[in-house]
């Protein structure tokens, strides 16, 4: 059976369970694809791990971000101690939270690690170059930040995790995505820039302007919009990480929350990548929120032009990033997973429409 | 301090943390909303418990629902047993499950009740009279109605539940409910109505012009959009036992997560009846969900005119009650008094903005 056969034959299941039909609106939609993810119609959630790839950026030297460079390494500690929001989401969801350093600039092996979540050394470089100048990350170094997110996944699914949610964090990280997607969609900067984590009136002068000189740059190689290249030359290494993340997750069948812009802007590079390959990892994409960040909306309308289910789970205007969007949907998910536990009509003894 | 200086102390709180101010949106203006209603810095919405009001509704002879009348009986069967979508959903969220009867037509206390779920007779008639023809209740029916709602809210207090999923159950009480909210607003059926449980086009008319019906005969009375009188009239018994709940957990400052558009019309008709006491419960009410029903909308704008918070939590375009979409929204609410457990930025040792 195809995907979508699956899905056919999941909401065939779902129209049977006592309330009229439909009437559960997207919750429908989620348990559908969640059940023909897992190829069950017992589909589950309960174990959820929540993954943030962090890593600094060349670009932030331009001053691109509300923020100075450093708090990549402080809010991995933050992390680390359990003292952030996707900490605290993370508890409230009973969710295991791992931290990996793919590129943070600076040493974060000594942070004190509460019960519960992992900190993972898998650092590439400190940091990318700065994409105004020159690529961000060479092949190798794409290459094993990608491996990084991938070997993230094994490690998930070998203790039975069965949703992840998956964000990041890096100051300068919005610039490298909305570059990036700027990339994709054959676009300009004015598209895709945001105020990421609040930059003013002249912060976001500079961001945008770094970002149409990095795809000036990008532009004049081969082949501007090919995925794989545009990652490398636009992205940073927790996006690259990210990347690697979902296409496992694609190739194995593990359900993927996705977080905001970034994550999402990771999910599209994915999808792209997979479909250089003949592969389709859309089925294990949820996108899990609708971020107050500006280039948002563009890159879930190219998620589903590229045939993602992109309507998102929530939409409360969030835009934090650090999975912290993805984690708070793992709930919703889990109640979509528990539809399958329905009564059918049959099963109840309930009457149907007069 | 008032209400809204307690909303305010909490808001600093959060923009101490570590995350750039308002960066959580949505969520941030809940948790800031649940603290001040428990009055502490440290909200819980851990102790969660779901109630299911449930009975009859007289128009329902009217042909106005696409179900017959017998599945509000085989419906609380169905809660009991544990195989509804509340019953899914409660489980998800780890969530106590109370049924209460305020009005089945048929006896439901010999169903087999699951464990974590009780079932509660608080029956005060086996449904209402036809509002078409007279008035709903009487005002002892009512007053009877309320009052389980309040006793359901004092046995969740004294158990320690910290917040509430309140809906209902009842075939033919969106035709109810459609016509108490256009006696409220002083409009007519065709500003509130809507297709319920799927009424096809021929029940739609039958159900518009019922409440048109209903509201003539209303409106020949005296003050028809005085709120007690017109639960009374045109209201049902869950109805009044979902406004007299809203009103004890408005005196007492339990939250409340408000369902749909049934749920909704409660809490206008509550919060207009505590207005008339000068009482104001609004800092208690949490609505849960934006229904697909096509009144729910009007319900939500006329609860914001009378001083609530009402952007809903969650907007996944569902539309079956039973506190389907409430309890869905528990996690999100435990999401927000998670925001409390944060580091602030001094805590951390994060650096602030550039």
């Amino acid at each position: 059976m195809t995907p979508d056969d699956r899905i056919h034959r999941a909401q065939q299941l779902l129209d049977a369970k006592t309330k009229p039909i439909g009437s559960l609106g997207r919750l429908e939609a989620l348990a559908a694809r969640i059940s023909a993810l897992q190829r069950t119609a017992r589909p589950q959630a309960e174990r959820a791990r929540v993954i943030v790839f962090a890593a600094d950026h060349g670009v932030a030297a331009a001053g691109v971000s509300a923020y100075p460079a450093t708090v990549t390494r402080e809010m991995v500690r933050t992390f680390a101690k359990g003292g952030a929001a996707v900490c605290a989401l993370a508890r409230a969801a009973g969710a295991e939270l791992e931290i990996v350093d793919v590129g943070v600039d600076g040493d974060v092996s000594d942070f004190p690690v509460r019960a519960g979540t992992r900190l993972v050394d898998a650092k590439v470089r400190a940091g990318t170059r700065n994409l105004i100048d020159e690529p961000a990350m060479t092949e190798a170094e794409l290459t094993a930040a990608v491996a990084a997110g991938r070997a993230a996944v094994d490690r998930a699914w070998a203790k039975g995790v069965q949703v992840l949610a998956l964000g990041e964090m890096g100051i300068g990280n919005t610039t490298a995505a909305a570059a990036l997607l700027a990339a994709l969609l054959d676009t300009d900067a004015a598209t895709t820039v945001g105020r990421g984590t609040g930059v003013d009136d002249d912060g976001l002068a500079r961001k945008t302007q770094a970002i149409d000189r990095a795809l000036a740059r990008h532009r004049a190689g081969d082949n501007p919009t090919a995925p794989w290249a545009a990652l490398a030359s636009l992205g940073g290494l927790e996006i690259a990480a990210l990347v690697g993340a979902m296409l496992r997750a694609g190739e194995i069948g593990l359900a993927v929350l996705v977080d905001g812009f970034i994550a999402t802007v990771a999910a599209l590079t994915a999808v792209r990548c997979a479909q250089a390959r003949s592969l389709n990892i859309t089925l294990a994409l949820f996108f899990a929120h609708r971020s107050a960040e500006a280039g948002h909306d563009a890159a879930l309308a190219a998620c589903a032009g590229a045939g993602c289910d992109a309507t998102p789970v929530l939409d409360l205007d969030m835009r934090l990033g650090e999975a912290s969007g993805a984690t708070l949907a793992i709930g919703v998910l889990r109640g979509a997973c528990a539809l399958f536990t329905m009564d059918s009509f049959a099963d109840a003894g309930v009457s149907g429409p007069a």
